[in-house]
């Protein structure tokens, strides 16, 4: 008896498929240094757990599919803040914005279809284009060229009849690039021509340094009926266990689509729900600070990383990780010996192996992301036990 | 541009589609006597929302995707008061029961391959076949038979090379029933013979009246690699918000399918898992008067719909629905017609209507789901204005 093939091709992830390495490494001692995840350090903001430690519901009972009314409201109140005028029929509360995406996938995308993204890409993306069995075209940026878009005509040669969007993240993750309005207008031009939707990844909206201003696809004019975004109170929010997203457009049919998939799931989870609307009602004036913070982390890591020999690293623009060139001929190699091989000074670091982030076979065998979640000074003791372990591994690896 | 087949195909949740004209209903001033959805009234246990206050996380970080270690092992000890011998390796909390039966459904089948389900079925298995691109084949059961399942050949008669599994819902939403050891020894044999998985819906295994047992398709023996089991908190703690649900199994290539698709979304919410830790740490005794509850409530709402004109319905053995032949042509009208045109001293009711929980077109046009989910007074009144209702209904459309 066999389970189905997309049991069985699905990838594990591999941003956590080394946790068991990791969890020996602590269990016999070893404090490791966790940079492989976007799991952020900085406290949940007050407001939020006190809506969890006041929820005031005596029956737990379903809410409504597309979630709480005033969730809605408020999220649309969050993009007029940003000038992106929405309202609440234009957003249904998700599960995570994983549960968005998968949405977003399932609204524009049949089995044996295809949506582009430039690569190296968030890796779930890989997940849910398993479980929706559509197929992820990549397209390979590379970091010589600074991860920007390339031109037109290397999207167009990878449209096919089946092609049903393309789908860009910006602030990137796995890159820390922040598309410019001319990428993305550039983008808009393609979709529209073509007939595509654009799927927007926009978790890290706030994640962006040097006065640098995120622009949204939910701007581009002439789009609405083309556009959806993704969205998540994750890395906004520190509050990556909550679950919650949103899922936003504003074209009509695609929201009735994705109403009808929320409502087989029935709802989103209540009490996070009320968490994440004391996080809405904050404004987003309370991420001035905590965008200064990531702001000097990434100039830690950023600095502390292109110092080691051999390394080749862009100064990220946006959102919280980076791509990092090593002297390394196998990413998943490098990451399991440093969380059984090494230590120094009883400490060792978890990086996430490149290929993860790629679909094309052979990519990023010598690359790893790194994710500035850390303390400073924690990331200060991440690059010097990595300086030190790769200068290990090369001698024994070389 | 045009969106993508599922989501054109989809159906809208037949329990809830008529939500609209039930909130206008409500706007007008009418009180809507609620027995349409399985949305208990039984307050949510207090050591469930006293573990939601005392949450102690300063931050809401990503949990482990399979859940927290603690939960799979009180869901394990779970089982095991029910002399179900399982490990904590052995499930994987999902978000509600909804996710567990979705990765049953990606883990046992590709796009086009087929699930045999006797209908009447739970209407959202029509949802996640649409997301899962797979295809349902009902097995029509009838009232008149008292919806037991027909012999063995009924079954093989729908076995085709695509099919994956059988789905069994027991004890049964929406007809009340509830397997007996000999029907479900029938089945066992049927998917052992054909090579096919079992998936077993049991969340209202608790939920059985008049001293009836609810046997797990888990205490099937020689069957350990075929059975999956989907689970939830939401009617056993009268947690539906929470979100907290279960995928159970033995076969370990089914389980390594199921925690990567548990991957791509990273983790159930957090909150709710430790509130439904405290859940499970009240040990199954806390159930006997909530049995005791639902089942007075049966025996009301049984009594009093028999006694109304024209009416079958079959005494319910377990969950807190039954299905109900009703003297009309089109539930899908009589209910909007009920929540529109008709009230009896400002109340009316909301049912659910029949067609939806068939997928063969064309049946149940004359029945209605209720669910006694309401305290004993007020599905009295349930049934007194269902009466006059129906009275009415009946001249204006004989």
């Amino acid at each position: 008896m066999d389970i189905s093939r997309r049991g069985k091709t699905i990838q594990a992830s591999p941003i956590r498929k080394f946790k068991p390495l990791a969890d020996a490494a602590v269990a016999r001692g070893l404090r490791v240094l966790f940079i492989n995840i976007g799991d952020p350090d900085i406290p949940t903001p007050r407001p939020i757990l006190d809506a969890v430690h006041e929820f005031d519901q005596e029956i737990l009972s379903y809410g409504p599919a597309q979630g709480f009314l005033e969730l809605r409201q408020a999220v649309a109140a969050y993009f007029g803040s940003y000038k992106i005028p929405l309202t609440e029929d234009n957003i249904i509360i998700t599960t995570g914005g994983s549960e968005a995406v998968f949405f977003a996938f399932c609204a524009v995308a049949d089995p044996g279809d295809e949506v582009i993204i430039p690569e190296p890409f968030y890796t779930n993306y890989n997940g849910f284009a398993s479980l929706a069995d559509i197929k992820i075209v990549p397209l390979t940026l590379k970091a010589d060229d600074g991860f920007r878009l390339p031109p037109t005509a290397e999207f167009e040669a990878r449209i096919t009849p089946r092609t049903r969007a393309v789908v860009l993240c910006s602030p990137n993750n796995p890159t820390g690039t922040v598309y410019t309005p001319e990428e993305l207008d550039r983008v808009g031009a393609l979709v529209k021509k073509h007939n595509l939707f654009l799927i927007g990844d926009e978790v890290y909206k706030e994640f962006t340094y040097e006065g640098l201003v995120h622009k949204s696809i939910l701007e581009l004019s002439g789009l609405e009926d083309n556009v959806i975004v993704t969205d998540s109170v994750s890395k906004r929010f520190s509050s990556c266990g909550a679950r919650i997203g949103a899922f936003v457009t504003r074209n009509e049919r695609v929201l009735e689509a994705a109403l009808r998939f929320a409502q087989a799931r029935l709802c989103p989870p209540s009490i996070e729900q009320k968490a994440a609307l004391a996080a809405y009602r904050m404004g987003i004036d309370f991420f001035k600070p905590i965008r200064e913070e990531y702001e000097r982390r990434r100039n830690v890591l950023f600095e502390g990383v292109s110092s080691i020999p051999g390394t080749l690293v862009l100064k990220p623009q946006g959102a919280f990780y980076m791509v990092v060139r090593l002297p390394i001929k196998d990413a998943d190699h490098f990451v399991a010996w440093m969380l059984t091989e090494f230590e120094l000074d009883g400490q060792t670091v978890m990086v996430a192996p490149g290929p993860g982030f790629y679909s094309t076979p052979g990519r990023g065998l010598d690359e790893v992301r790194m994710a500035y979640v850390l303390n400073e000074k924690d990331l200060r003791e991440a690059v010097r036990v990595l300086r030190a372990g790769l200068e290990k591994y090369r001698k024994l690896f070389p």
